[in-house]
């Protein structure tokens, strides 16, 4: 046995608390190394008459690494535990002292999950893991009312600066939630509303008004009213990182100096604050002098921010926060935050804005998702720059799989590009076949996909300020072919429960072969589906081992294929994909 | 290179702010595999301007791994980092998205410790690494005022029962700080002072009243500041955990049942609550039914236990809490308590009782401290039982210093004994050479060493209630050579640093031998101290390599050693020691 590839410390992703009854014990081994792991679990106060033997089943691998997990329900909320490690005849065991030739007799020795506290457990909104999200960057969704729009706004369509404004607005969306419902999005990312002299809006001036170019708060309450009149939830942009240049308190400083009432509500770090050598003197975020980092931890800060996150779901009605620049914000403001928003709304959506290792924001005390960007980065490399193959992609997901809880991975935010990404019809090339695959994995996936406005319709661009071109609302000059693709695929995943459920289980991927199959089980109703992708430009026909008698129907084609003699054979063209249901719902012999 | 081995996931004790500038880095490799780790390290947002080579250093080492740090000062309190990892000639870079073949360009692709925001930052009170705890079970320290001793109790020096009384009070501590100063301790920890029926006051009757057995709140306070008047510090246990079945709000909850006002305060399961088969039908201590759990998260149990945590700080003056079954309650509520108490007292101590690994509760925003019974065990191990030979303690000990950060290894509680273990004494079978290489060894540890009252007299004693004898006051009975080992050793760790700095290295420990050689460094006066053990029956010469030119202090019995040819040379008895300063003061060559 490879003992230094094994890895297991309580708590965090290792072991948790899935619910309120259910905990999760999970270990890492070196792949292949390890012939079974038994969990050995019991109360620490009754060891003797609770100990319990649990098999851990392998739920996710990566090229390095297997990771088993076992569930169980302690009937006193606390759990001691220990890992038997078997391969072949031998038999180690892991406790919480190191590794050991027999298990000890002493509960003391035990790894030690003392207590399942309800407040202490990772509980996202429920209804996050079945939404469809449609992120919307405002200025440029759709220009409602021409009377808010700035004097030197270009026409509608136009080419995108880092810097030029086209007018889009609060009315514009309410003018085309036709076109939301119809595509099936179930809630809305709003990048910043509030007021700010750029076109992005992430230096805000005003934390507690609608931009006057978008419209006003009354509009914005009106706008979520007709939101949820359709079924469709609401989150908010957040930019607590930083203000903008011109927010009252940022310009109180730049005029008073260091008596300033504010002088404290950012970090001054010499006075007057002033740029030097394109280093300003105070804090901000990147090295952007527009944007003057808040100081989080000062109880007036505190105070106005978290009025801020009051006020937009009480007196608004939204559905959540999607929170800026999250991780260079205090953790302790961020429990705060969560707490005064919590309170008010409990199943808000905070959904921290975080590009890295996001282990410490999801303990279930500060955020409930961040946006997904390591899943991008997979997809993409897989279906679209064709640098993974199908292991190296069932690497990664596996990868990601064992880096957080399960209910982190079914609250996720999982997102193809952004405001800050280049689009993905551009990456793809405008190969739209690469696309769909892409989007196919995207809806397929636990957790919320996120359509960012306009995908939908082929709009295509390079990194900002490409990515944010104007909606195209002529149909004429949409994809329909895709649009319907979108509309299609997200009924299916609203209709089958499988691909929004966290039965995720790699049945085909192999080195030097672009092609993956992946099964979707959902475990209440049974429903089982099979993803088949071939991530190459040439056909392929596939012939997957799986059981005998099942039937299975392709969800985009409605064609009926059996698996005969144990082996399903599927013919796949360059780019395509066969989503299937199992129709006879056995068991696969596989 | 064994892959598999290394281990490095940002935040808890792998990267984390050592204090306001100041970063470590840590990663964790196969022991002996790798060469060289040098940290690569740069601002996320100007990555190429900033990026800077820090080789790494191997701080600890178990019996599996080596652990390498690096410090860091990042100008703009971010830091993005890589690993290069070297064994001989061949390089592997380790980056967030895993081990590549070279150093990827961009810097989205390496580790990120986003923002060092202070509040974040693990801060205990800066006097914990100097202290000197001493542990005080006062029903058992001394009889100041017969008055207040209950009818039924037995003469002082009987031999303890489970539920019998002798009459130890508040008066007999205040008569007795003489004995407490002249043995130069600088913090008393108290098991509980507050209302209860039993001689242990575990289960709380009322919160905030002495019990009356013990004296009154005034006189509490009068002993806290003629503590404070000799430098001695006050800490009290704090049983939030679960009440005395005597707490009014239980009682009740009895009487009333469900329609009590205080219903929820408890986890009632069945009512009305009744034990059934041993098991209580309301959640409890253990099965312990006379000790029903708190709902910490009620808001008014939280609001009642938070002002009883701030009243004996704020109107008592006390200096910290210990927190008995720590871990049983949930982390919010210790979050809140630390911002309680810290709001009032910034420099109070405050320490959970948790036997287990306590990462999650060392991360700055809920305890200073833990009882630190893991490092107890290999004391014990080694020192005591002899189950552990020289390299085997110097494994455990490294297993520790990489478990927790820094500064946890600077305020950690160290205990060899208190009153839920048997005596040290007794563990020793009355040897006090044992005894006394147990005590040098806590003694010359970073943390606060902490004495179990009496152990500085010679007291014995087995399991509670063997463990918890009353004190002996008589100097004709007192152990006065133990004693006069405490007084000195307490004073030799108070008078030099580097017996309290965070700089331990071992340099020597071999497998079968039960001596040990570990140095201690202080970086700020630069003093250095090696301490020689023989754990053996056997009088042994040892010849340790150590550079030519220094001259040493046995620090017990100030006989001069000097190094000649790279070798020190020392005759240890069994079970003896040495405890050795560096006059000369340059810098080993070993």
């Amino acid at each position: 046995m490879i003992l230094e590839a094994i890895y297991h410390r309580p708590k965090l992703n290792w072991s948790y608390a899935y619910n309120r009854t259910t905990m999760h014990l999970r270990l890492r081994s070196k792949r292949g190394d390890l012939d079974a792991v038994i969990a050995i679990t019991g109360d620490k106060y009754a060891w003797d008459r609770t100990i319990t033997h649990i098999p851990m089943q392998i739920f996710a691998r990566d090229e390095m690494f297997d990771y088993w997990e076992a569930e169980t329900s302690p009937p006193y909320r606390r759990l001691r535990y220990a890992f038997q490690l078997i391969q072949g005849e031998d038999s180690v065991w892991m406790t919480e002292r190191g590794f050991e030739q027999a298990l000890p007799d002493h509960p003391l020795e035990m790894f030690d999950f003392p207590f399942m506290n309800p407040v202490d457990i990772f509980e996202p909104p429920a209804w996050v893991k079945d939404a469809v999200f449609y992120q919307i960057f405002p200025e440029r969704f759709a220009n409602g009312d021409p009377s808010l729009t700035p004097a030197n706004a270009e026409s509608w369509g136009g080419t995108p600066t880092p810097t030029n404004f086209f007018g889009g607005d609060l009315q514009g969306v309410m003018d085309h939630l036709d076109h939301l419902h119809k595509l099936g999005i179930t809630a809305i990312y709003f990048c910043p509303l509030f007021e700010a002299t750029t076109n992005h809006k992430y230096n805000t001036a005003d934390y507690l008004k609608v931009d006057p170019q978008f419209g006003t708060n009354e509009q914005l309450r009106m706008l979520v009213d007709a939101c949820h009149a359709r079924g469709i939830r609401v989150v908010l942009d957040a930019v607590f990182n930083h203000s903008g240049r011109e927010f009252p308190p940022f310009v109180d400083v730049m005029k008073n100096g260091a008596t300033s009432p504010y002088a404290d509500w950012f970090y001054i770090k010499d006075w007057p604050p002033r740029v030097e050598d394109g280093i300003p003197t105070y804090e901000t975020f990147a090295f952007e002098q527009l944007m003057p980092k808040l100081n989080t931890e000062h109880p007036d800060v505190k105070a106005y921010l978290l009025e801020v996150a009051r006020y937009w779901i009480e007196e608004m009605d939204i559905d959540g926060w999607r929170l800026d620049v999250a991780n260079e914000v205090d953790h302790q403001f961020w429990r705060e935050f969560r707490q005064t928003v919590k309170a008010i709304k409990p199943d808000a959506y905070l959904l921290g804005e975080i590009w890295h290792d996001s282990l410490m924001w999801l303990q279930g005390d500060q955020f409930d998702a961040v946006m997904n960007y390591p899943f991008t980065n997979s997809v993409l490399d897989y279906a679209v720059h064709g640098k993974l193959d199908g292991l190296g992609f069932a690497n990664e997901i596996g990868k990601l799989l064992a880096a957080y809880s399960q209910p982190v991975t079914e609250a996720a935010f999982n997102l193809l590009g952004s405001h800050d990404t280049p689009r993905l019809l551009t990456l793809c090339d405008g190969d739209i076949r690469k696309m769909k695959l892409a989007v196919t994995l995207l809806f397929s996936y636990p957790g919320a996909p996120c359509v960012y406005y306009g995908d939908e319709v082929g709009l295509d661009g390079g990194y900002d300020p490409g990515c944010r071109k104007c909606m195209e609302w002529d149909v004429g000059k949409q994809n329909r072919e895709l649009l319907e693709f979108f509309i299609h695929t997200i009924e299916v995943r609203k209709k089958h429960p499988a691909l929004r459920s966290a039965g995720l289980k790699i049945m085909y991927a192999e080195a030097g072969d672009p092609c993956l199959a992946m099964e979707r089980v959902d475990s209440e109703t049974g429903e089982r589906m099979v993803l088949v992708i071939n991530a190459s430009d040439e056909p392929r026909k596939l012939e997957l081992g799986w059981g005998d008698h099942n039937v299975w129907r392709d969800l985009y084609t409605a064609a009926s294929v059996e698996a005969r003699q144990n082996k399903l054979t599927l013919e796949l063209g360059a780019y395509g994909f066969s989503l299937l249901q199992c129709e006879a719902k056995q068991p696969a012999e596989a």
